[in-house]
């Protein structure tokens, strides 16, 4: 199995509502906008999905429950960054879970949660960067 | 708020137990292995993180608990390879939870769930396209 992942797919209570968040709410853009299914692109060759939970359920022949078990991470270029993203989430109707602070790992981030608690991450870390291949590379933890 | 993603952490149970399923099973290659966290590239500058369920509860300053309201999509070119993915995930030691069909969107794929559950629905879709920038296309839905 190649190393690779193409769609995150959201499973959703009320698929208007999640509409209303990511597309108006945040101002984002969908690449494909259905009556059953929104596919917004949020990396090079990546779709994030949103879809009710009980389809979801049914595609994988299995069902679908609500719970926390991931996040979602974005990686901004600052701590005031991470402070901004954080407020406009706010001002889009997300619940902040964690208020921008220092982290232990020697980075700067913030958690709010989308109508259905999916959690997003939103993180300054300086020891990350991308190459313009798309390689991820970490330098050494601080105080390593 | 942009419209990206970067990382997206799986909590689990058992971290050794999801180490060898993604890395001695599916013979995937960490970007950073850590006592404590693993790090997957997984696309064009995004990572897959595996991460302690409490662990990632801790960082969000609220609990996270199992589920399953989301999933994970691979693409592939053929039905043929929606096959080979299945069974390469199931000698990993995977569970199968849809065996490889048509859909009725007019693709063909199959779902497995890792140790935690985690779904990956692997896909062959002729209607998605990649370009070169990564931009993500679908062209018309069969019979539309």
């Amino acid at each position: 199995m190649e190393q690779a992942l193409h769609v995150i797919t959201l499973g959703v209570a009320d698929l208007e509502r999640s509409r209303d968040f990511y597309v108006r709410g945040l101002g984002w853009t969908p690449t494909l906008d259905l009556a059953g299914v929104v596919f917004l692109q949020v990396n090079h060759g990546l779709l994030m999905a949103i879809f009710p939970l009980a389809d979801l359920g049914a595609d994988a022949g299995h069902p679908a429950s609500p719970g926390t078990p991931f996040s979602l991470g974005q990686n901004v270029s600052s701590e005031q960054a991470v402070t901004a993203v954080i407020e406009s989430a706010r001002a889009a109707g997300a619940t902040v879970l964690k208020e921008p602070q220092r982290a232990d790992w020697g980075g700067f981030h913030g958690y709010f949660a989308d109508p259905d608690g999916h959690r997003w991450d939103i993180v300054f870390n300086p020891s990350v960067s991308i190459g313009a291949d798309g390689t991820v590379r970490f330098s050494a933890p601080s105080g390593a």
